[in-house]
């Protein structure tokens, strides 16, 4: 096969497979996005008509300014800037907010990019422990905050909580969280990885302080992009301008936002973002429909007998973790493939993205795809089930995780 | 003319004209960057095979790790990272070094994102002043420091130069710089924002402790993206990775880097970076070639009487900053489209990227310009000022800027 610049494999997963990767599903580029990728592939292209103040956010052509109050309308928030990814949102707000020693309360399955955005500003991370579900809840967070303040002294300086986890993609009760962070006083950082740009995420109503999405993940944009919404109050804070002045030529760069380091994204990034945000602003008034296909998958794999779902259920997202030590495991232990014999079979059939080589528990993610998909990729691992004598129970009650 | 997603305009800027735009010329994607794009275009196709240790600089296929060595070995530094945007890089190294009230040493020419990255940190920059030549030289490092250690009682904890500034693009002592840096026992960060990607750039030999280079700025590379590269000894401390754990959990992500947040770059940003790669690690050695396209686009405009240079002369960058006060401008004052006429005339004839209605003090770059182009430019503008009887003289003294 030809190769780009004679060493780099000419990718065509999306065209050639179904592709069920936990990560990969809601971060497909639109067809507009790669159009913009190929008009605005050099990154000053966006800058072609940066006029005074020279800020990216002020850019009239393209259109980044009407898309940057779009994106906070989108969010119901009031100010919003893209940034290089979700954890550079993240990382904006614990620079601004975060001292040396401070807590940040996160969840018990917090990303590990909120891990590293606490630590990086010298705070301190304190999980709230998930109830029996596998969920976050208000109760659970002020326990939490009252420990801390008992323990340090100190309120925690920020809560940030995930809307749905990137491991087991629960929902965590983020509305009642931020009204229990808003009694302390605490800032509520609403971490929507997996929600912005899939489902609708109404940020004031949350009562979040600032909303963070990623680009790359949930909004068919390129990477590394992503959102940090704000309200007004919290703007002059996180988006607030450079105070720096030069000691010797006394030069000011009074536009610029700290945080920010000035412009973020830039060129196909940026379009890509914008290209596909017509879609991306229209499909998350499908999302009961996607739910309603991830269940239906879900239901597809808990019919072959053994088999069980991590994730709570009835699902509320299209990405889950299943278990398959009870079918597809036992087969792989008397396969000379191994647990590879299940990324083969389903390989031959036009489905990766599965974690080639898992037959335990495992994720998936049926964002995007259609119901003539789903119901094709459900009948294949039933299909391949029957070919290793898994029973395939299709009117079965259905086996609940606990 | 159709647009993308209904609202955004095809750029085809590159394709239709000369492009003279300052800050756009080393960025401009190769062919095969641009085939990157098509097949990389979603932010986790990087993703496809990502395996334990799952950070980004060790994921084989496609190759990513051996460009990490690659890109390493191009700088002569020990490590190297990819970052969403040189910016990125002195934010890494700043946020590492510099504590709260910590002085910065930084070029009366620096460019904002120093300033802002040494705020974001806490820091405050501490401007060299400039020579009679617009010169940042080692004697003057040297007597700022010891006023800064003076005024402030301690020393500063980083110098930053940049080795050819954004300004004029004037070159500036780096070698003796960061031999003054060390004598203070002081680290040196070689902001290589215009050198890395367009001319030879040795770390270890300029005795560099962190090379900060842009991908979209000169390494024909999509944005966000720029290296910052380290030595073993800085690795420890600007790659560090995190001690977190997670107090209920006990979770612990040990691999990841506190300061790259993570994995930085995904998907076309980076592929584009790698598949520019080969093509910017031999276009390095035409850097001579690209000087003289240079002095030869900058003598032609000095031949319009009243023209200067305002950077410094003979030019040993393809980025100059003219002055044309003395002709054009002059035009201009009579003109009914006042400074517009020149673009107007120049996009007439094919050529872009001045700064729309400057005919005063403005910037332009023939990097990567053929040689047939460069002359086909320096035809046109004595052509645009015949037309407006301002007197060229073909084989006059050259005018240089005092």
């Amino acid at each position: 096969m030809r190769k780009i610049a004679d060493s780099i494999d000419i990718r065509s997963r999306e065209e050639t497979y179904i592709n069920i990767q936990p990560i990969q599903a809601a971060g497909r580029l639109t067809p507009e996005a790669r159009k913009a990728l190929i008009a605005y592939g050099d990154g000053y292209s966006t800058c072609d008509a940066c006029r005074k103040p020279f800020r990216l956010d002020k850019i009239s052509t393209p259109p980044i300014a009407p898309f940057h109050e779009q994106l906070a309308s989108f969010l119901n928030m009031d100010v919003a800037r893209v940034v290089p990814g979700a954890r550079r949102g993240f990382q904006a707000v614990t620079s601004t907010l975060v001292n040396k020693g401070d807590s940040v309360i996160v969840s018990a399955l917090a990303h590990y990019t909120e891990f590293l955005a606490v630590e990086e500003a010298g705070g301190i991370v304190k999980e709230v422990p998930l109830n029996e579900h596998k969920i976050v809840t208000a109760d659970a967070t002020a326990e939490k905050i009252e420990a801390v303040s008992q323990e340090t002294g100190k309120l925690p300086v920020l809560v940030m909580i995930d809307h749905f986890d990137y491991q087991f993609a629960n929902e965590h009760d983020v509305k009642s969280i931020a009204k229990v962070a808003h009694q302390y006083d605490i800032p509520f950082l609403y971490n929507g990885a997996y929600t912005v740009g899939v489902r609708p995420v109404n940020g004031k109503d949350i009562g979040a302080d600032f909303v963070v999405g990623s680009g790359h993940k949930s909004m068919a944009a390129p990477a590394p992009s992503g959102v940090l919404a704000t309200t007004d109050e919290w703007a002059s804070k996180v988006f607030r301008t450079t105070q720096t002045v030069g000691d010797v030529t006394k030069r000011k760069f009074g536009i610029k936002e700290v945080e920010m380091l000035g412009c973020t994204l830039m060129g196909s990034t940026l379009i890509g973002m914008m290209a596909s945000f017509p879609t991306v602003r229209e499909r998350v008034n499908h999302w009961e429909d996607e739910v309603k296909k991830s269940n239906y998958l879900i239901d597809g794999l808990l019919a072959i007998e053994g088999g069980r779902v991590v994730s709570e259920y009835p699902r509320k997202h299209t990405l889950s973790k299943v278990d398959t030590s009870g079918n597809f495991d036992k087969v792989a232990q008397n396969h000379k493939r191994k647990g590879f014999f299940l990324s083969d079979e389903l390989s031959s059939r036009g489905i990766v993205g599965e974690f080639a080589g898992a037959t335990r528990v495992w994720k998936l993610n049926t964002y995007g795809l259609s119901w003539e998909k789903v119901r094709y990729v459900v009948d294949t691992f039933q299909d391949i089930a029957d070919k290793y004598e898994l029973q395939v129970n299709k009117e079965t009650e259905l086996q609940v995780n606990k």
